[in-house]
């Protein structure tokens, strides 16, 4: 199987490099034949081009592999790939979640499936492992921390009793978080993921914006000491439930038991659960991000479109995001905690208050109402 | 696909039930023809009989699936069921692991194959994960909670300074342990299925002697004291690597640093690991055992039967054990501190001592030496 590499970074020479290498006979059924780079002084390999249609018109090759990252012209290319008659395994979770609905269409009429365990959890088998989950049970629910960075900072802030600021810029000169971090730090990240854990583990396709996103943009010290004091730890969430008739999809801080295996995930891991009717809870952990551990997932996916083990599109099932489904006590901490008195159960400081039960869909309409920069909320789940 | 039980208790009750149910269209291609039970007195389904042949010599039936436990009749009749041409599901890591060579021997001469996902952690996909994994990377490792009963009693030992005798009574109260627990406790149940993992994850069969066992009946409450001073958990791990010309392979107590993933694993719950070149460290946490989630795992090899997902039969690699390759350092507690005087580090009371660097063959020899019916021994990994 001859496949097409659009992009040449920390992932896509992973996977030239997997498949260069061919360490098990399945990979090496598989053949690097092109290449797509950016820029001139990347051409060292006699593979590379610089010409993305003498990939995508190649009708010798029957896989793209789309690690560009960012929307255009990674869209636009995975588009004409499928029209091509070609299969595409994307690592880019945010061009993919942006246009699901008209790639999943593209490929469903040209015969063709569209893969991306890479986009989700890195090297964890987490799609894999919905499918085959799905083959025997319906997913009642699944949450993950799906955001290394995030996962890093908070740690750090926590252990060392740091700003936020000052683990974010540690997290920038290590490499692990981006220049401009918004992505990360305020859970579009997560959410991207969370949208393509809905159509694998639900069957439905949600609008990006439907899903609710609270990040850790705002958060301080005093926040993790209170959590600390109640043997908490704080984690970035990403967590889809399903209600039959709707779903509840959310990104959110939340404040989890000490003891809770969650708790314990190290700095670079991303851990990913399924809960579903027989097999119950079911947990990933893994290397959410990295050259080979992501180049890994992508190489699998090739390997399943050689063995014909397509998953279906699933997107047979579409039903609505409806958050007041998803109830739950909150940290709040706000410069106008009068905004916030009709819910509260008790105070914790001047401006921190914790709520009694509330639904997340009450949660979401108080924080827009409330126009406080320096919001932060979690979910408090002893 | 029309399958015939053995064994209609714990495991075969739940694989009736979810097979029954049909939940997916995957498992309605699935039926149920004839149920072995012991008792004419269990004879509550027509499908039900006492009598075996009348399943191993149905030509309809195309999977037999396994859940009687035991060494006999389970064997006699999971090798004729092979020798009739039937695949073969089976939870039974005991029996397997036991007639491993000759079963899978037959398996290939009748141009079949045999399951065992639910004999390995339950409905962890643990063994789905190991032949996935191994489409791309070499498994350099693998560790694991592979015992519920055994994560129990250490966890409750630990949060209750109480007594292994007490907890134990308290398990099999509460139906985690048997009776006769010697299997649990010992840790050759963990031998059992860290001798099938090598098979799924090392291409190599093992004699089961040939792995290591240490088990947790000789724990105290002075030890997880230590345990607890020090910042460690102690975790009963199942363990193997991978040298190229050899592997290690062993089962043993292990003193494991508090924030360690494994140290949080809660109670009925397993925890498996592997390692691997590309992917690095992957864990899989599920419900080691329980009725549902361990039929779910039969029923998923049904399902690989069914879509032509046949393992290799993965005995191509016959390497030995060597235990010398395995080097740690030891907590030792011991009535007679002189018989390990040669390979002590420090003193940690009158009885007990900690080891310098040490391989693990060179512990079990003194150990095998040391005739000390009291003698608890643990890796300690800071």
């Amino acid at each position: 199987m001859k496949v097409g590499l659009l992009g040449h970074g920390v992932v896509g020479g992973g996977v030239r490099k997997i498949i260069d290498d061919g360490l098990t006979w399945e990979v090496r059924e598989l053949e690097v034949k092109k290449i797509l780079v950016r820029d001139a002084s990347e051409c060292i390999d006699p593979r590379t081009t610089l010409n993305a249609d003498e990939i995508l018109n190649d009708p010798e090759i029957d896989v793209i592999v789309e690690c560009m990252g960012g929307l255009e012209p990674a869209h636009t290319y995975v588009r004409k790939a499928l029209e091509n008659g070609k299969y595409v395994v994307t690592s880019n979770k945010k061009m993919l979640a942006t246009y699901c609905s008209e790639l999943f269409d593209a490929a469903r009429k040209n015969n063709v499936t569209v893969h991306y365990e890479a986009a989700c959890g890195g090297g964890i088998p987490w799609m894999a492992s919905l499918d085959r989950t799905r083959r025997v049970d319906d997913i009642i629910s699944f949450r993950g921390i799906f955001n290394g960075t995030t996962n890093y900072i908070l740690e750090r802030m926590s252990r060392e009793h740091s700003s936020f600021a000052e683990k974010l810029q540690e997290a920038q000169k290590l490499g692990y978080a981006e220049q401009d971090p918004s992505d990360d730090i305020d859970g579009h990240d997560v959410r991207y993921k969370v949208s393509l854990s809905c159509v694998k583990a639900f069957d439905t396709l949600q609008n990006i914006e439907d899903i609710a996103v609270f990040g850790i943009r705002n958060i301080r010290e005093e926040d993790l000491a209170w959590c600390a004091r109640n043997n908490l730890a704080c984690k970035l969430l990403g967590s889809g439930e399903y209600y039959g008739d709707c779903i509840s999809a959310y990104v959110m801080p939340v404040f989890l038991d000490n003891e809770d295996v969650f708790a314990d995930i190290p700095l670079n891991f991303n851990a990913i659960e399924s809960n579903s009717l027989t097999l119950g809870r079911a947990m990933f952990v893994g290397q959410g991000a990295g050259s080979l551990p992501t180049a890994h997932a992508v190489v699998q996916n090739i390997i399943d479109i050689v063995k014909n083990q397509d998953p279906e599109i699933n997107d047979k099932h579409p039903v609505p995001v409806d958050n007041s489904r998803h109830e739950g006590c909150y940290y709040i901490r706000t410069a106008d905690p009068s905004a916030f008195a009709g819910i509260k159960a008790e105070d914790i400081s001047d401006t921190a208050l914790l709520s009694r039960k509330v639904s997340l869909q009450e949660i979401v309409r108080l924080a827009n109402q409330a126009e406080d920069d320096t919001l932060f909320i979690a979910e408090v789940r002893k």
